[in-house]
């Protein structure tokens, strides 16, 4: 795998700290199926959580098969050649977190913080939290610089 | 379905018109992949088309499964909630297209109208357009307001 150099790493902890939110993939009767979501990234990069309604199709897609990929773009600023913009693909496993508990308080606190208009879903029975944890990670920092991370190497970004 | 008024009607209009990428979901070895793709509709909705590389995941994914997702977000202008972003995602069977004959030359037009920076891509082998013909559209105009389009009422968005 190719080592990103610091001036790519920086480039892109700032696209998963500052962006909002991100195309989620996931199978939905064996065909692929986007769909936006808003996300909000550990502190170290080893995990993302979603807040998803059990009646949404995505949620449906990952009870059925956890298997997920994110999509997470800097948002276009109009620039003569979007396929510069740097995007990162994480692929992992949805895991649904039990409403309760340490966890949840600490997760629902940080959510809030930045999703403040999401506070009516903490009254709706079917919203939860899912966690993504990425098993590897592609990344295109511009045009012709595409890095391979491993979950580690994700790690080290966040640092 | 629920019918769209002429409002929804008109902002879906404008964001399959206004977006220059979208999420380009692919089966990948049995699990999703999402990558991001430059796209450019046709006038009347009835296909999307893609400029891709052969050396691309997505690309090497659509010729084992031509099954894909595209999702077509607006841009995060800062708003207090993200979720209230228009979102559509189409669903359909992605195609390639050969590079020679009127087609591809009326494409190629339209394709370097809109990015110009692509013209490098047209001297490259390894790169050809793929068109998408959506079977049905799954549109967020807002919290709470999901339409189920077929690829008529898709199309009539057009109009």
């Amino acid at each position: 795998m190719a080592l990103m150099d610091a001036d790519a790493s920086a480039l892109l902890a700032r696209l998963i700290r500052d962006v909002r939110v991100a195309a989620l993939g996931t199978v939905r009767q064996g065909a692929p199926m986007v769909s936006m979501v808003a996300f909000l990234p550990e502190a170290d990069f080893g995990a993302v959580s979603l807040r998803v309604s059990r009646l949404a199709w995505h949620t449906q897609d990952m009870l059925a098969d956890p298997r997920v990929s994110l999509a997470i773009v800097e948002g276009d600023d109009g620039r003569a050649d979007p396929q510069t913009l740097a995007r990162v693909t994480l692929r992992g496993e949805a895991l649904a977190l039990a409403g309760e508990g340490e966890p949840f308080e600490r997760l629902k606190a940080a959510w809030l913080g930045r999703f403040p208009a999401s506070a009516v879903t903490f009254a709706l029975a079917d919203f939860s939290f899912w966690r993504i944890v990425p098993r590897d990670a592609r990344f295109v920092a511009g045009l012709g610089r595409t890095f391979n991370l491993s979950a580690e190497a994700l790690r080290r970004a966040a640092i």
